[in-house]
């Protein structure tokens, strides 16, 4: 199984910190080692970096650690390898565009006897379950409205969508347009949100701490889901089975 | 007016060499600085790097520059604004996925009056003529063959299509989906041929030489087209005005 890690924040904000300690769970503190991936809003643009490297010892990585790349919405990736080689292309996010704006998808978990029929405009390039889901489900959101709907009716629909997947197995997913990030927990997703009054926090996977009361203004807002919490001080929230949230500008909204 | 950079090869193949000069006029050796992207092709996989500031001072360029990343198929390219603000969005190489592959397009000139009717399933997320014209051409491609036909189909066809954008301005391109590199010119675009016996080659825009000799085997071809020169001692073919070629296995196939 995979490690999954998404950032909403209603401020481009900077996911060093985070991807950080992630990043160790790509070989150092946990096994999954078979690729990684990130992708950042920037606007409506998207920055997107895979790698079939360890996210530990890969060279993007390290400059993902380095250069503070600012977003409202990140999601990252890495892999343990279920289904599909070890490969570029079976690395996840993937991306791909619909009614003009891109969308990034990740998922963590193993789809059985998983065969939906692709009929539309989507097809995976590469041999994951995931690829598959992501295109199945822009398919059907594709089908579903004629243009791009509101956030709320996304988030009805996907609610409509997921289970017909999950059925399958293991669904754990992150979904962004950039405007709002969905996130589908089958088995483990905790999240926080950090807000004003803002402390300071403790990596679980290195030993680092940061004081996000010097890096931020008391309206920032900023929701970090992941597959197992990120620090050891925060207070973080398990989503329950089956649940379906969308964050949007920093928080849960639904 | 941009720059483009495109390498086509018969075996994975660094283009960290032909990269070095071309980023130089990002800002240094010319004033294309805003923006600049690269696509490289792995398998069927593609790592997608874009960044609005100029090449010469981006951390991501300076990343590609170090990190020698083998492909056989790689499309650069630096922007100068004409159409579109300097934004992520905007920033070239584009990439769409069809029949299951991933297509990557990049565009030099400026195309006026260009409104063609978008039915299909591929729309642009920034403003500028040329996502415009790469989501008509995938359209179009989509609707002219129902899977993915061979090189030698596809050259045709986009043969048809590619005077009824270039009626509207200047367009001079590179189009892969990993297995070839089209490249159509309509003002500047030159291209070499690398192959046994290799020799040394010198860069125009910064003082650095290399032996191809001591890094190729005998069997490797490798194919560079750019906009302009990038070498001040090797034969570079200009092609002509309105002229499409096709570049498979690192030489030019029609």
């Amino acid at each position: 199984m995979c490690q999954l890690l998404g950032m909403n924040c209603n401020v481009p904000t900077d996911v060093t910190f985070s991807f950080s300690g992630f990043a160790q769970r790509g070989g150092h503190t946990d096994h999954h080692a078979d690729g990684w991936g990130i992708a950042f809003f920037e606007g409506s643009g998207l920055r997107h970096f895979v790698d079939h490297q360890a996210a530990c010892d890969s060279p993007v990585a390290e400059l993902i650690r380095r250069y503070p790349i600012r977003s409202r919405n990140v999601i990252a990736h890495i892999r343990k390898a279920t289904q599909g080689e070890v490969a570029l292309e079976n690395c996840h996010p993937f991306v791909r565009e619909l009614w003009g704006c891109y969308w990034v998808f990740a998922h963590n978990g193993d789809l059985k006897n998983f065969h939906p029929r692709l009929h539309g405009s989507f097809h995976p390039v590469g041999s994951t379950d995931s690829e598959l889901a992501f295109c199945w489900l822009l398919q059907e959101l594709a089908k579903s409205h004629a243009g791009v709907p509101s956030v709320q009716e996304l988030t009805l629909t996907l609610r409509e969508l997921t289970p017909r997947i999950a059925a399958h197995g293991p669904f754990n997913f992150m979904l962004s347009n950039g405007q709002a990030l969905w996130t589908h927990c089958s088995t483990n997703l905790f999240y926080v949100e950090r807000r004003h009054p803002f402390s300071h926090a403790h990596l679980a996977d290195e030993d680092v701490s940061i004081d996000f009361a010097r890096n931020t203004s008391p309206q920032d807002r900023v929701a970090v889901i992941v597959t197992a919490p990120l620090t050891t001080n925060e207070t973080w929230v398990q989503m329950a089975a089956d649940e379906l949230k969308v964050f949007v500008d920093g928080a849960a909204a639904g």
